[in-house]
C-alpha cells in the first residue's frame, strides 16, 4: 500500500495557522509523525491561501524535505503553485491532482508530460461526479490515455475512482468497489488510491466503517490511500488485509506489526 | 448473510459431556444465545460419538428446536445420521456437507436429490484439497451441476471453497477470495459459505485477521458463514462490511446495530 499522509492541510485549523506563522518545527513534527508511520508520501497543501499559495507551496516543499527523506504529493490544481513546489523539490513528487474537468485537465497536462512525475488521476470531469462503474471507467479511460500519450508511465498513475457515500445511494460502495477491480485490470501497472472517509458520510460510527472499507478496497486490488498515517486501527487493517491479499511476502510485515503490538490498539 | 452457528459440536469439551450426558438446558441456552446474536442455522455436530451419533444428532435436533424456531444445520457426513436427524426436524434443515469425494458424494445424493434441503458443498474432492481457483472452480462446477441434475435448486446451494492458511503459502487469500467471486459469478443464484478461521492458521492476532479476512470476502461476493455467531467484533465487521456492499437497504441494519452498541466492543 502506497500511503500519501494526508495531514499537512491548510484547511486543518492548526495546520493552517503554522503555515501563516511559518513555524516550520510544527510542520517538521507532522511530517516526521507521518513519515515514521509509515507515509510513502507527505502531502501538501496550502489551497486556502488565495494569491500565495505558491509561496506556500514552495515553504511546505522545503520545510518537509529538511525533515524527512520523502517525496511530497503537491496538493493543489494551480499549476502556479505546483510548478512553485516542483522547483524546489528533491526526488520524484507526486502530483495530486490532474482529473479530466477540462481546465484543470489543461493545464496540467504540459507539467506531466514527459516526466517521472507521480499523479493522481481524479474520476472527474465537467459533467460532475460520476456514480457507476460505466462513468468512472469512461473518465479514467480518457484520463489514462490521454497521460500516456504524453510519455507519462502507466505504473505512475494513481486513480481515484472517487468516493460517494452510501448514506446518499446504498449502491454507492459496490459501485467504487467495482471500479477499483476493473481499473486495476484494465490497465496492468496501474495504481488506485484515493481518501475513502466520504464512504460513511451522513452515517454514525465512521471510523469502523471506514476501517472495513478500506480492507474491502484492498481485496479489490487497491493499492494506495490519501489517509492519515497515524491513525493505528486503520494501519493495522491495512496491515492484516495486505497480507491476505498476498501482498506481504511469509507475512513479514504483519509479524513485524505484531511484535510492536500495532493489533492491540 | 446467512450465519451457520458452528458452537454446537461435540468437539468442543463442554458440548461433548452436554451431550453425552443429555443435559437438554445446556444446549437450549447455547442454541438460544446463537439464534439471539442473529444465526439463521444452528449447527448440530455429534461426530465424535462413533456408532451414536445417528441417536445424538436426533435428540440434538428435537433440542434445539424446542428452543428456538429455526432450522439446523445437520453437520455429519453418515448418511444415517443424517435421517436421524431429518426424522425429526421441523422445517427445512441445511446438509453439511456434501463433497466431491466419491464415498460421501455417492451417499449424500440420494438424500438431496429431488429435495428443498440446503446444502453445502465443499470443494474438496478424492485429489485432496483445492489450492488455485482453478482447482476450486473444477469440483464446484461438477458438484453444482451434479445436484442440480438430482433437482436441486441452485439458490439451495452453499458452496464452500475451503480456506486455507496463508502462513502455508501467501497467495492462499487471493486464491480463495477469487474463487468466491467467480463461484457467484458463474452460478447465478448460488450462495457461497463457510468457516474462515483457518485462513490465520500458524500466525499470531488470529482474531483481527479474521475479522480482516471475513470483510474482505464478502466484498468479493461471501453471503454465508459458519460461525461463532456470539463473537461481537466479527458481527459488528458483517454488519458494516454488508452494509458496505449494499446489501442493507437504507442502512438500516447498520444503524440498528449503532444504536444497540454493537461498534463498541
Amino acid at each position: 500500500m502506497i500511503i500519501i499522509g494526508e495531514l499537512i492541510n491548510a484547511s486543518r485549523k492548526a495546520i493552517g495557522a503554522a503555515i501563516e506563522g511559518k513555524d516550520a518545527e510544527a510542520i517538521k513534527k507532522v511530517a516526521r509523525d507521518q513519515f515514521e508511520a509509515g507515509a510513502n508520501f507527505i502531502d501538501v497543501n496550502a489551497g486556502i491561501f488565495v494569491g500565495e499559495e505558491p509561496a506556500y507551496l514552495k515553504w511546505l516543499v522545503e520545510t518537509v524535505q529538511e525533515e524527512v527523506d520523502a517525496p511530497c504529493a503537491i496538493d493543489s490544481p494551480d499549476p502556479k503553485a505546483i510548478e512553485a513546489g516542483l522547483a524546489v523539490h528533491k526526488g520524484t513528487p507526486m502530483i495530486n491532482s490532474i482529473s479530466l474537468e477540462k481546465e484543470r485537465y489543461d493545464k496540467l497536462l504540459p507539467i506531466l508530460a514527459g516526466t517521472d512525475l507521480r499523479v493522481i488521476a481524479l474520476c472527474m470531469s465537467d459533467e460532475g461526479m460520476p456514480e457507476t462503474v460505466e462513468d468512472r471507467l469512461k473518465i479514467a479511460d480518457k484520463l489514462v490515455n490521454g497521460l500516456i500519450q504524453k510519455n507519462v508511465k502507466v505504473e505512475n498513475i494513481f486513480v481515484d475512482p472517487l468516493v460517494q457515500p452510501i448514506s446518499v445511494n446504498n449502491t454507492f460502495g459496490v459501485e467504487f468497489l467495482d471500479s477499483v477491480e476493473e481499473i486495476m485490470k484494465r490497465f496492468p501497472g496501474i495504481h488506485t488510491a484515493c481518501g475513502l472517509s466520504n464512504i460513511s458520510y451522513g452515517l454514525p460510527a465512521r471510523k469502523f466503517m471506514n476501517q472495513a472499507f478500506m480492507v474491502m478496497a484492498i481485496a479489490k486490488g487497491l493499492d494506495g490511500a490519501i489517509m492519515n498515517p497515524l491513525d493505528q486501527k486503520m494501519m493495522a487493517n491495512i496491515i492484516a488485509a495486505e497480507a491476505l491479499a498476498g501482498k506481504d511476502k511469509f507475512c513479514m510485515s504483519y509479524l513485524k506489526a505484531f511484535r510492536a503490538k500495532k493489533f492491540e490498539v
